[in-house]
């Protein structure tokens, strides 16, 4: 599965006002999808931890903000 | 633009075990998308301070870097 688009992400990087080598955008690619990971398993300990199965809005938000905050 | 595919995301939180609302899809692609601007300009920054008009693979994984040890 590829949730993010090489290219996508290459134009972003440009947007920035940075040209960008094609092994960055790869590489962004790479890092977002083990965030999103880590995001996505944080937020169903959360919603386990809620009493819920399905994850909701409110547990993405709390996740990210835990990631986030430290940053 | 959208990087990033809020399908691909919905799947991608369900290899976790758990349901996901649609609304957690959504809001986990927009969180994505704000992670992946922080590191864009973190990037094109290093990749300035290194005397590079380009950013490299290696300004993504210093500025990952600095985001993730934070986790």
């Amino acid at each position: 599965m590829n949730p993010l688009s090489t290219r996508a992400l290459k134009n972003l990087i440009r947007e920035t006002g940075a040209r960008a080598s094609r092994g960055a955008a790869r590489e962004l690619a790479r890092s977002l999808e083990d965030i999103a990971w880590d995001i996505a398993e944080r937020s169903r300990d959360l919603a386990e931890h809620a009493g819920r199965r399905t994850i909701k809005e409110k547990d993405i938000r709390f996740a990210v903000r835990e990631i986030r905050e430290n940053d």
